[in-house]
């Protein structure tokens, strides 16, 4: 109804975002570059970055990290734009979300952004006057972007064309929109009627589902041709993931594991390991876990005290390790441990490809030298968590990543890239996911004589829910693109990353205040989505951590 | 250690944040009124306002009700400084409170502030230009207030003074810190051991506890002492509610509905009717529950639909309620109906106080005409939530309080008033306690060799815990304070429990963030305080609804 009156508006006052944000983009460039400069000169040793000093200056580094963020997300926004838009698919809904967005984030720039409830990062946090962002473009962004009604209309469109896989065109080639679609309907007919049965009932999802998802290609999607797989990017485990994570995020992690196998093997592996390992992964034959955090190693994944030590032509494992996602059910482990006693840091560390026997529910580790038990979460389940103990356990010496000692902690980190745009790709499925379970609720549930989706403050969260799931997108889709072209991507992955974990979070949170008392009720799905969602700043690296591998790296580059 | 350092350094640029913030605050406030008038004028119909004007405008009228509701705090904080000062009580700790609390709401005013994930108030919204914000003493105020060397040190402090009960002088009289001690004791021996395991089992509290509560004069508090209660006013009710919610916030509920009750029949009962029902109440006798919500009315309660029919002397009481907390262990009920079946509006409603048999778990309501079952939720267990179906369920006449018809939603809404308050300090309490978890933890987990509370953002996020935890307490004490001295105050007990909400959601979920993985698992207290905190932005009025009630108020008032 308010769209005649809206667009006329909008047109009569030539509200351009795609070509006012590509204004907009070089002052705010310039504040970030110069944001950089002046912490670098605060961290700089010589050439090199002085750990002491970085972590002194740690709350302005992670607002440079979260504010560099942003930029990224602009300009892949602004990008997406231009794509869009010579391909003639810049409509109504683009240029809305486009002008949110971009007005929002701006005045975000401009005013202070959330890195956490109750954490804002400000460009004065790094000695930058934000008043350098008051070029003609960027206050007209803010002025005209993120309107009231450009919000109620933006939610209009979303409300009529409800059921569409993506509000707003996603900019991805055609075959991907194919995958899409078959992985949504997958996720709709087999996974959503059941995810929050399995939720409340905390079961492990069923191995059907698997086999299925294997049918699909899902466990092979990015591992080459000649080794069983698909031989296809991580764009196109992104929208998959997204899909089915959408569904349930259990279901959109059931794969997690069988990357990390993957891309260790593939940067790390002997022929042997790839030719052993990758079809068998690939078919879901074998399932993996991946067994590296421990009780007092989390974030310093580095410092990890779990000993492998040659016996022979083996190792025996002993240590403890702890939140090992899907273990029980996994028939190898890729495990992390210390090869050279005589090392306390990354350096000592060595990655295994260990076999061991899948478990049950009444013994879930039957194998000797191994034990352990799990931990109830909150959310995230469906694979279930557990502690383990290593006691003399047995691995292979050909077990061994790549045949080389010392590599453990490099090799990770290579794969931790994909791992945490493969989760970016999770939280955009988790935030859409909130936002369709809102966007219904809102429709159908009256008050004051009204469906809740007529209300300010309801289509308000609604738009803003769109929006932030198309700028995650974009990002996560531009370090997909990145890890595809084989540039280190550590700085993108964990943007993505970042930026994705606090959409989903907010997203789910909205969702939740939009269903009122209901969003607290165990038998609506949003409840769960709320506890699914909270996982996402924590693992896969801490929003936190995160932010410090964004800062450091944005320090040392150039 | 960084003590002798930081306050030299304080002292040395005579950084005064209790007379800076008296000076930044004409700026402040006049801001406030021109956005006040500026709104006005939008939805002014004539001398009343338009209902339709102010719903088109919603989002500047919310964005004025949080606005506002930070210059309440501000205000509060410097009469609290002021009081503490001329006292001698106004240390370095609360001098730190200030500055670092200061310092970031001026910034969030001057920058925009969080109304939720996502929605974002700025004074922008309501066509005020925040550079009127740009005055000396707001500038120094946004410098130095909230540095990372301030928040450090408060957070030493904060480590030094592990275990008292506030961190920074209450500003309450020493009887007041008499009851907290009192009841912080109790929380600390009967009800924090068990209270994860009440959750996590998902049981009613123990009967004893109640009976122990009674005997410390929980449920007649504030009850005048002719009816049995000790009299006491609504800032004692707050310390009472705090420290027990701080325990558990199913404890620090309990006493909820005999205040609605007691409340309800103060205000609009007849002498009998006190006399009947008070020293009950106040012995815990009886428990009451609070019966308003329906499953087709929520926030406009005033349109509610359950119908009390005259029948003789008494009522039949048909439709059905929803989310009634307590209600199988209560044995009376406020019960809100309408008796007048010509209206639609709140003008019809009556309240009663019904009286009911106490039910079991396998017989939940063993009254004629009365049936129900138990809704499943994520936190706030203890006093479980029901459905209830009525069906001619009698209720007698002389139930009908203050005995007159249509009377009974302004009743409530007065009633509102103090439950708004109470729930304020709920908040704060589960804010207290989501810090006490998130420092403890902070100390006692080390990663790269330290301690995660020497990490600046781990002891970012503790020290805007501890002081939004200070603003909270203050603007609810307030209330409290308005409540007593018998003003309608549903605009100060609106903000209140707005802003107490929103700090109690932001600590729990930045607790869990502190706590890692542990803060997903079951067994960690935190994880239950996140799901406890989510429930306060949504009962006894959505944070809209707050927002609605105060921006309305605003406007009317002058
Ligand atoms: C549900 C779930 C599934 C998981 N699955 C797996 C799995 O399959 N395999 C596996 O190996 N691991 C897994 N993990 C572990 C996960 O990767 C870790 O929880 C995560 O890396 C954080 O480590 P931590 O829990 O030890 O937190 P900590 O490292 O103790 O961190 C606690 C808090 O302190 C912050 N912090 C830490 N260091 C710093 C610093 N220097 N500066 C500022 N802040 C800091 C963190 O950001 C965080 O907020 C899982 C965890 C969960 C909860
Ligand atoms: C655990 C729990 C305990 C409770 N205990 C009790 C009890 O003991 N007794 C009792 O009577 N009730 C109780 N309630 C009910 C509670 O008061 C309601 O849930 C609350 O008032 C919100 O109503 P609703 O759930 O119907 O949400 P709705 O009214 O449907 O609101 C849904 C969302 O829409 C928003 N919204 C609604 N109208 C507007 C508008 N005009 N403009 C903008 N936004 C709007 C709301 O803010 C909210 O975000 C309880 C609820 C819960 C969850
Ligand atoms: C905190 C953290 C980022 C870095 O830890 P750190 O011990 O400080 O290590 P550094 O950053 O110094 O890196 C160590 C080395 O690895 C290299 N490295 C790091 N990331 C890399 C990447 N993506 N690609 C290539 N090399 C990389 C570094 O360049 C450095 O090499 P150098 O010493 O030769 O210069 C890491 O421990 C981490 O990711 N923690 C989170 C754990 C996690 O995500 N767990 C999830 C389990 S599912
Ligand atoms: C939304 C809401 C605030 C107001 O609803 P409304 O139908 O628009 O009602 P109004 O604000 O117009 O108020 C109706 C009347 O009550 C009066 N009133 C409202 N609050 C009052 C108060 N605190 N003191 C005295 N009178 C009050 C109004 O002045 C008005 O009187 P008038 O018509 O004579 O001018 C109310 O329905 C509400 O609080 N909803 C949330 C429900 C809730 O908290 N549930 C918790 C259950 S545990």
């Amino acid at each position: 109804m308010s769209q005649p009156t809206f667009a006329r508006a909008e047109a009569e006052s030539g509200f351009d975002p795609a070509s006012l944000l590509a204004d907009a983009l070089p002052a705010v460039e310039s504040a970030l570059a110069a944001a950089r400069e002046t912490l670098r000169a605060r961290v700089a040793a010589g050439a090199r970055i002085s750990n002491a000093a970085l972590e002194t200056e740690q709350h302005a580094a992670h607002c440079l990290a979260w504010i560099a963020t942003y930029v990224e997300c602009l300009r892949q926004m602004r990008d997406w734009a231009a794509r869009l838009g010579a391909a003639g698919e810049f409509g109504e809904m683009e240029r809305l979300i486009l002008g949110i967005g971009a007005g929002e984030y701006l005045a975000q720039l401009r005013g202070g952004l959330p890195m956490s409830q109750g954490e804002i990062a400000r460009l004065a946090d790094i000695g930058v006057d934000a008043a350098v962002l008051a070029t003609p473009a960027i206050d007209r962004l803010i002025k005209d972007g993120n309107t009231d009604a450009a919000r109620r209309r933006l939610v209009d469109l979303m409300i009529e064309r409800r059921g569409t896989a993506s509000f707003g065109a996603t900019g991805l080639d055609e075959e991907f929109e194919m995958v899409r679609d078959q992985f949504r309907r997958f996720a709709d007919e087999k996974v959503v009627p059941h995810a929050h049965g399995w939720h409340l009932r905390d079961k492990l999802i069923p191995l059907e589902i698997i086999e299925e998802m294997a049918g699909l290609g899902v466990f092979g999607l990015t591992i080459p041709e000649e080794y069983g797989g698909s031989g296809m990017g991580k764009t196109a485990m992104c929208v998959v993931s997204e899909e089915l994570s959408r569904g349930y995020i259990g279901v959109g992690s059931l794969g997690t594991r069988s990357e990390i196998a993957a891309e260790l093997i593939l940067g790390g592996g002997v022929e042997e390991q790839k030719r052993e390992w990758l079809p068998k992964i690939a078919a879901a034959e074998i399932l993996p876990t991946a067994v590296f955090t421990e009780p007092n190693t989390g974030s310093d994944l580095g410092g990890l005290r779990t000993r492998a030590t040659k016996k022979g032509e083996d190792y025996l494992v002993t240590g403890n390790k702890t939140w090992i996602t899907h273990a029980a059910r996994a028939d190898m482990m890729t495990l992390l441990a210390r090869t050279d006693s005589e090392t306390s840091d990354y350096r000592g560390l060595s990655m295994f490809l260990a076999e061991k026997p899948r478990g049950t529910d009444d013994d879930p580790f039957p194998a000797e030298g191994m034990s352990g038990g799990e931990i109830e979460v909150l959310g995230y389940r469906g694979m279930k968590e557990y502690e383990i103990g290593f006691d003399s356990f047995r691995v292979k010496g050909a077990a061994l990543l790549g045949g080389e000692e010392g590599k453990g902690f490099k090799q990770l980190m290579k794969t931790f890239e994909s791992a945490r745009i493969q989760t970016a790709a999770r939280a955009v499925g988790v935030a859409q996911c909130a936002m369709e379970l809102a966007l219904s609720y809102a429709i159908e549930r009256k008050q004051f004589g009204k469906p809740l989706a007529a209300f300010p403050r309801v289509y308000g969260k609604l738009a803003m829910m769109a929006v932030e799931i198309m700028f995650a997108r974009q990002i996560t889709y531009f370090a997909a693109a990145e890890k595809d072209a084989a540039r280190r991507c550590d700085l993108e992955a964990g943007m993505a990353k970042l930026l994705a974990a606090r959409v989903a979070w907010a997203n789910a949170d909205n969702g939740v205040q939009i269903h009122g008392g209901n969003g607290f009720a165990l038998e609506y799905p949003i409840s769960r989505v709320l506890c699914d969602a909270r996982i996402l700043n924590i693992f896969e690296g801490a929003a936190e951590i995160q932010a410090q591998v964004i800062a450091r790296r944005l320090i040392e580059g150039n």
